[in-house]
This record gives structure tokens, C-alpha cells and sequence, in this order.
């Protein structure tokens, strides 16, 4: 029987999104659950595995599919584990490639990172299709990063490479969540931007919008929709965002000089309040050699489905199946 | 008749060396030619040309050679030219690997830039054998860089990656030879660190060594000679290169997670004096998942053989021949 079908699954802190994709990229079934109300990750296995075979039936059955990808926090891809993610409610190292796979008719399941499998799937689905160089932006919550070279993902030795949200930016700057001073994530992503807000509210005493918000709860879609207003405060929010990744971007092309880099989560939906500058800072602080080379493009992958569709794409790697 | 060697020729301003090499790493018979005498490239060539042939006689004729690897300035891979190489007397875009090729027994001939040489010269002769994922340093007058990924070098799209002594490290920092402002070649190569020490002589009012000199020509060398004899402004000179070395490198983890990172190059041969503050910075800066896992090596090929090796070693990699 012909193997026509990958099965994409991304895990998030909240919700295991899961579906079954074939080789256009169309989500033909899709299912999902709870990740955090399974304490033991055995339990979770169990109930997410329940939930793929019922898919799998739909599908022609096990012969059908040719594989399992998996992108979730800290995934690594050699081993197959996830390795002290934070957001999710098992600690330590899990050998979950291995547990699904063992649950799931012995298909075989590759894993890896959620920011990897996003760049992945857009080379496989996405405005990346047929590029062999080029940099996937995450710009959610955090920043994540997918780099990939020569058409192939880079994953480093210990395959933990692209950790871009966390390149210093600022000497002595904002504090990150890794416990270091000044990463690009920390001024580059939905939070970075609400830290901007704040920020600008704080030192200045210009009139904006904002300030009729509680400064503690501004998130990044508040201040898109007062600079959609004409809030001056709110655009220049975003112009200092945009440069600092400008600047962070030009710094990536003179990494791997890619075709692309492409931008993709909820910031992106800022449009050009955000990709004005970036394009411009980027152009402005990168090598003379790279200029007007390396276009910066948003995904255009359905972010319902980016994730879903990313993951599934590694299915297609796989050896076995 | 078995291809036993390969041809590595290095491009420099003011010199050109050359060498019949063996799989080993043996450089078995060499030569040189100036650079900077010939505006023609063709006559260039054609100087070259007869140099290798001469060599390549004594190695058994042109059917005991796989390949010949060339390394200069600013040599692009895809297309086998040198592109605006402001230190050589050929201006504008010079297609060398062919004019080079046709004029020696039509050899396939390999080019790329001399950093990038040194990469694949240290992979497959240097510390840095076996290794699928390093970052290779070059510090001479400028830093120069080769990113070897998953056992590949990577070129990027359009040939040109790798230029990280251009990362900005500084905003509004030293004014740097490419015109942008705060590059790591501008603190961390031979040049950078006369700089530093020309700004500390100037900046501060303590004692030195150093001050005996003249401070437009004061040299790494001079630095180094000086903290030898426990001057204490002159180790400062190599903490303050070494420190911002060591943070640029945490960050370059960040990218592509290496197994190590291998230094090359004239400022090496400051040692300790320069080592300590790399590393320890670059532990310090680095993110928590990557601590203590990148090696810092010190090339241990020969200086005067390195780039002849690393060109050679482009050799094997021909598929013609």
C-alpha cells in the first residue's frame, strides 16, 4: 500500500493539536487534547495515541501513513526526547518519539523543536517551498528560530542549534526569562513589545491610547490596535521593536546569507507597523556584499495549522515506516 | 592512474603559494609567486599556471591530480570567481577557477574565500577531523570565518556566508573597514587589538611598556611582547578583545550549536593572554543549555602550510577529474 499520509502533532503547554496531512500539505482529519491535566506523561501518551488511531482508521489504517512528526518545546531530534521544557508538566528528560511510537502501531515518530518544525513545514508547504538557505522567525510569546542551510535543517551537535531569541542584542540589557541580560527575545515578540509599552508609558508623558489600559495587562494586540488608531506612542512601539530585529537580522544574514528569512506567529499580524522597520533596519545595518539580497517575507501558512502542517512535514524524513 | 593528489593554492595581497598535497595533509612539493605585480589577471594566471606545472611534473603529471582547490579573497564557491577583492590588483568580478583550469591541463579547479579554505583544511587534515558541526575563527589582520554544518561548509545562497567579523557587537561602536560601525573585526583580530591598546594609552594614565613605542605603530605583537613581560595595561588589551571574542561566540552557539569553536591565525599566538578571556566569557554569555559543551581549540596546523592545506583540502571535493 502506498504511504501517502504523515501524521503532524504539535505539543503546546495548553493543547496536543494533531492531523492527518498528505503530500500537498491538505489536512485531511484532525483531533486534539489537554496536554496539561496528564501528570504522567504514560497517561498522555495513551490518550493522545487513542486519539491518533481513531484519525489513522479514517485514513486507510497504519499502512497508509509513513510517519510521525512531532514539534514540541525543547524536542530534541537525535534522541527523540524532550528535555526540561518548562511549559510542560513533565519533568526531566522524556524519551517521547519512543513512547508514541511504541503506542502507535510502531510508526516511526521524528521529533523536534516547535520553532524547527515550523521551518520545516515551510519549506515543505509554505512561502519557503524550493529555497535551500533561509531563516524561519518565530514571533510569538517568545522568539524561535529554524535555520536552515543547504536544504537541510540545522540542528548542531547536540541538536539544540537556532536558539536566535536568545543572541545578546544590548549589553546590560532587559532582563530574559533564561536568566541572562538583553536576548533579542526579550524586545522581539508579543511580550517584548508589551515590555516596550510599558516601557515608553512609563518614561514619557506623551498622550496615547494606552494609557487608558492597565499598564500590567497591555499585550502586543493592544498595541496593534492603537497604532491601527493612529496612536503615535503605539507605532513607535513597534518601529523599536521592528529596528532591534533589523539589526538582529542583519547580523543572521552574515551567518548563513540566506535567500530568505521569513516571519511567521502572532506579531506578524502587527503587518507593516512591524515589517516596515525591520525591513528597514535590516537593510540599513547589513554588509554592503548582502544588500538587497535576502528577502523578508511572512509566512502565509494558516497559523491554526503552521504548527500541525510544520510537524508533519518531518514525517516525510522519516527512514523507516 | 590513481588520483593521489590535489593542487591547494592560496591568494594573498602580496603573495600566491602553492602545493602539491597528499591525503594525509602532506604539502610534498611547494612554490610561490608574487600577487601584486601582475595587473593582468591573465598574465597572472599564466605565471601561476606555469608554477603549478612545474609541480605537477614532479608529482607524476596532471593525471595523478584530482583537483586544485583555490583560496582567496572574497572567492565565491558557485561561480568559481573573485568578486571585488579590495586587496588584489583585479578589479571587478575575475573568473578565476576557469582561467585557471584552462590554463593547466584543464583541471577541475575549486575556489572560495581563504577563511573558508582554513574550515575545510582543519576538518579534513586539523583538529577539527571527524567533526560534523565547528565554527572555524581565522585572526589575522581581520577576522575572517568558515561555518561547517552537519559536515558541509556553509556557502548560503549566494555564496558569501560566514562573514561574521562583520556582526555588529557594538552599537555605535569602532568605525570598522566596511564602512558600518561596531563590527567584531574592529576589536577582535591583530589590528583590533593595536586599537585597543592605542585607546588605552590614550584613555588612561598608568604605566606601560608600551609607551615607549610609537603608538601609530604599535602592533599585536608589540602587545603581546609587553604583557610577556607582565605588563599589566597590555593584558588588559587582550581581557577587553578577548572578553568581547568570547561574547560574540555565545552567541554564534546560539545559531548553529557547534561541537567546537577552533581558532586560527596570528593572534593565537598570544596564548593565554588572549585564550583565558575568550573562554571564560564565552561560558559566561552563553545560554544555559549550551554551557560547557562547545570545545575552544587552537588550530594546530602550521601557519605557513594552513591555507595551502585548507585550498588543497577543496581538492578532494571535485567531481570532475
Amino acid at each position: 500500500m502506498e504511504k501517502n499520509y504523515v501524521i503532524g502533532i504539535d505539543i503546546g503547554g495548553t493543547n496536543t493539536v494533531f492531523g492527518v496531512v498528505d503530500a500537498r500539505g491538505t489536512i485531511l482529519y484532525n483531533g486534539s487534547i489537554e496536554t496539561g491535566i496528564y501528570a504522567d506523561v504514560n497517561d498522555y501518551v495513551s490518550a493522545l495515541s487513542a486519539g491518533l488511531k481513531e484519525l489513522i482508521e479514517k485514513a486507510g489504517g497504519p499502512d497508509a501513513i509513513k510517519g510521525i512528526g512531532v514539534g514540541a518545546p525543547n524536542g530534541n531530534y537525535f534522541n527523540g526526547c524532550i528535555e526540561f521544557a518548562p511549559n510542560l508538566p513533565w519533568k526531566g528528560k522524556v524519551e517521547l518519539a519512543r513512547l508514541i511510537s511504541e503506542k502507535t502501531y510502531q510508526l516511526p515518530v521524528t521529533l523536534t523543536n516547535d520553532a524547527n518544525a515550523a521551518a520545516i513545514g515551510e519549506m515543505a508547504y509554505g512561502v519557503a517551498r524550493g529555497m535551500k538557505d533561509f531563516i524561519e522567525i518565530t514571533l510569538g510569546t517568545g522568539l524561535g528560530s529554524g535555520v536552515v542551510c543547504g536544504g537541510t535543517l540545522v540542528y548542531g551537535h547536540d541538536g539544540f542549534a537556532g536558539e536566535l531569541g536568545h543572541v545578546i542584542v544590548r549589553q546590560n540589557g532587559r532582563m530574559c526569562g533564561c536568566g541572562r541580560e538583553g536576548c533579542l527575545e526579550a524586545y522581539a515578540s508579543a511580550t517584548g513589545v508589551a515590555r516596550t509599552a510599558r516601557e515608553f508609558l512609563t518614561n514619557r508623558t506623551d498622550k496615547s491610547l494606552l494609557r487608558e489600559l492597565d499598564p500590567e495587562k497591555i499585550t502586543s494586540k493592544n498595541v496593534y490596535e492603537a497604532a491601527v488608531k493612529g496612536d503615535e506612542l503605539a507605532k513607535e512601539v513597534f518601529e523599536f521593536s521592528g529596528n532591534i530585529l533589523g539589526e538582529a537580522l542583519a547580523n543572521f544574514i552574515a551567518f548563513t546569507s540566506p535567500e530568505a528569512i521569513v516571519l511567521f506567529g502572532g506579531l506578524t499580524r502587527a503587518g507593516d507597523f512591524i515589517l516596515d522597520p525591520v525591513q528597514r533596519s535590516m537593510e540599513e545595518n547589513v554588509l554592503k556584499i548582502y544588500k538587497g539580497k535576502t528577502k523578508l517575507l511572512v509566512s502565509q501558512l494558516k497559523e491554526s495549522d503552521a504548527a500541525v502542517l510544520g510537524a508533519s512535514a518531518l514525517g516525510w524524513e522519516t527512514k523507516g515506516g
